[in-house]
């Protein structure tokens, strides 16, 4: 069982965001800093502003900050709001092809213990990942002050 | 978030045993019931049979069967034996490229979710997923008188 790479890479963007607090980070550094892609990161960057995570600033100085403070960011949250992949195909119910689904009990079985995945992760915030910010702005390359909390 | 299909159809084939305990199942008919790969279910059969959840059988009426009872069987054991894929990249450390896992909160954030994810499967059993069997046999073409407890 694997998030997507659009959550992984959404809260690997929201922690940049965190540890660089001054200005909007243009997305080319968040994509450097990981060494992932930019145009992935580009759409996630829009996933985040369209549900209120972020602020996305065109322009020379552009770029993407924090919507709110990290302690207001729940992680659980950002995950609902990217997570789209089904646990399994019944719960996307055009696409599903498993005959015993309108019967089956394994599938209010996994929606409770996906709401117990999620439902531990609502319990940590942003500002929690980056609570200690030396180790992991050395490892991205940040050279400013982090103001994290 | 998804479950890989080996560990979707895993539990499938398990229920199907289950919901015909007379004799060993072949798995061509697992296979022809749920319309899915019956190399793929072969596959699935020989893990499920590794971790000590069925039997199988050679010869002309062979086939698979539970090796144990159905109350006995967690579906959280039977996820988390079948279930190999990482949640994220960091969980597999030969496989990882992201330059914050050393320090990442997540990961340890993303554990305990997993964690909590199967322990509401830990408390579900196979009984309960077959525990009302008439629609699920008439799903799956099942004319056998099934008891499933």
């Amino acid at each position: 069982m694997r998030l997507t790479l659009h959550s992984n890479y959404a809260v690997r963007m929201l922690m940049y965001c965190a540890l660089h607090p001054e200005d909007p980070v243009p997305v080319s550094s968040v994509a450097a800093a990981y060494s992932i892609s930019e145009h992935h990161l580009a759409k996630i960057a829009q996933t985040l502003a369209r549900f209120g995570f972020v602020e996305t600033h065109r322009g020379r100085s552009g770029g993407v900050s924090l919507a709110r403070r990290p302690d207001h960011i729940s992680i659980g949250a950002v995950l609902r709001a990217t997570e789209h992949e089904p646990v399994a195909e019944c719960f996307a119910e055009d696409r599903n092809t498993c005959p015993i689904a309108p019967e089956c009990r394994l599938r209010p079985a996994l929606a409770a213990a996906m709401e117990a995945f999620f439902g531990v992760l609502d319990r940590v915030t942003l500002a929690d990942l980056v609570a200690e910010p030396q180790g992991l702005t050395a490892l991205l390359g940040i050279k400013e002050t982090a103001d994290c909390r």
